[in-house]
């Protein structure tokens, strides 16, 4: 049996295994997952969530490393949870940037995790917010979470971060690729990145245009900065430091980071729940209920809302 | 009020706009919704669904308009679900394309129909299926739905076809892109459009490559066969109609066909469920029931799992 207690404690102090460890109970649904969201639950609200994403090639991998080595300078602790595929914290990418990384996996102010995007229960909907908590309650000032822009359940954890931040870059198409992917709405702060190769103006006007970012707003409004930057290079960096900051404050004065836990917060339970009723489902099927409802369909004996009544009366009759 | 048998009486007529209002119906959840579907069910089964996906820009409305021209010719009636926001048939492309489309569009023989991709409840994998039963039960054989492949739910719908047809461009690093997506392994046929470009010969290496075509199969087994075709000039269209017969032949020899259908089906009645449990959870969240959960979790008093039991508890017990 695992010492959740124990481990949590360790976690506190800031020992990297424990940490590591408690994402590794709730990522896999350990029978102690209960036992760990239970004991983190009072510890949980410290850390300031940031989503980052965009398209696979626009860095963002080394605009979260240039964010970590800018937070560290100011003495904060700080998570890193990849959930794209081709981030080097995830282990798709180029040597290059693995090594880059890897100066940060040395630092004891700096926590790391990559999380797989397909196979889970769930998906990463239901799996990403419970590592979020746990790095969280082990301290963690501010946390960076990596998506790539092209899955809807990667566009919602990006989305459901405090401050989400949308990376784009100059001469691939970007804008109308993030419109189409939707991730376009979602951003709080923008940053072309590469912002030394040729086009970056004209992305970067080009998003103005989209976003209607020249259009007059009401006073209090936020309107989302375009930032540029060079993050191989550091360029940008502190002033998107410094945007993020801002729109924090904006939030923290008006309420809406309350607001937005509390959305969060509600959309993980209806998560969790609806995995589980799905899991029921699935426990139906496996007694062949499920089977035998699709046979009636495919003989055209029953149709599918019909059929879809008789499964859930069986679930909320307790079957 | 709608006189559902009538309409269904005049679908099987074959007049074009009781097939429309019937698929207007099921898509936008309609009181009618469950007679609809109730009055359809023993009238479907009859016709062959081809699922087509591929990134944006490989020619997949080209191709599907191709294959339209090509099962018109063998007096074949044919239904088209679009289901690809940059599909010319739902209203997001070229002129030249439109125009190109158009001339199916006054053949009798023929139903097209787009699909919204955004803003449904439980989304495309809920509304699509009903669509594609609509045009079964109209008397459609074949059934071409066209999906891009970008989204979870996009890739869902083309891999519950009966045959799946995953297209490819050359030069557009398009197998890398497909595998991301995780519409690579999902092909039963591949196609390699717009043959006559440079790099046609070099992507089907690639795909044989990547999908391992080259090995050794146990007998018996499929092997997805990669066809070359110039689509906008009618080239390789018959190819590929003839590979789909194949793999329509090698189902039903197999039984791989039913089994199939029943997995579908199966899928289908889930979808349905899970989307009307949501939908009590939604209904939960109207009289602040989630939202006093959410608060809750975010003042840390409770964490999501136990808000989530106590969810499931409300739904389960008839709250």
């Amino acid at each position: 049996m695992v010492d959740v207690p124990q481990l949590v404690e360790q976690a506190r102090q800031g020992r990297p295994r424990a940490v590591a460890r408690l994402i590794s109970l709730v990522e896999g649904a350990a029978p102690e997952l209960r036992e760990v969201m239970a004991t983190l639950a009072p510890l949980t609200g410290g850390a300031y969530v940031v989503g980052l994403t965009g398209s696979p090639g626009v860095g963002k991998s080394t605009t979260t490393s240039a964010l970590v080595t800018a937070y560290r300078k100011v003495g904060k602790r700080v998570g890193v949870l990849a959930v794209d595929p081709s981030s080097p914290f995830s282990g798709g990418a180029l040597l290059g940037d693995r090594v880059r990384m890897s100066e940060h996996a040395s630092d004891p102010g700096v926590y790391i995790r990559s999380m797989a995007t397909r196979g889970h229960l769930g998906g990463l909907a239901w799996a990403a917010p419970q590592a979020i908590r746990v790095l969280d309650a082990a301290g963690c000032d501010v946390i960076l979470v990596e998506t790539v822009g092209v899955g809807q359940s990667e566009v919602e954890i990006a989305s459901q971060a405090d401050t989400s931040v949308v990376l784009l870059a100059p001469g691939m198409g970007d804008g109308i690729q993030a419109a189409k992917a939707g991730i376009l709405e979602i951003g709080d702060v923008y940053v072309v990145n590469k912002a030394d190769r040729d086009g970056a103006d004209a992305t970067a006007r080009e998003l103005n245009h989209m976003l209607g970012l020249g259009e007059s707003r009401a006073p209090g409004d936020w309107r989302p900065p375009i930032v540029k930057t060079v993050a191989a290079r550091g360029e940008g960096i502190d002033e998107v430091v410094e945007a993020l900051e801002k729109h924090r404050a904006w939030m923290e004065e008006r309420g809406v980071l309350a607001r937005r836990r509390l959305a969060r917060a509600a959309r993980e339970v209806e998560t969790i729940a609806v995995t589980a009723l799905r899991s029921r489902i699935g426990d139906l099927s496996g007694d062949r209920h499920l089977d035998a409802l699709a046979e009636r369909i495919v003989a055209g004996d029953t149709d599918p809302y019909r059929a879809a009544d008789e499964l859930v009366e069986g679930l909320t009759n307790g079957a």
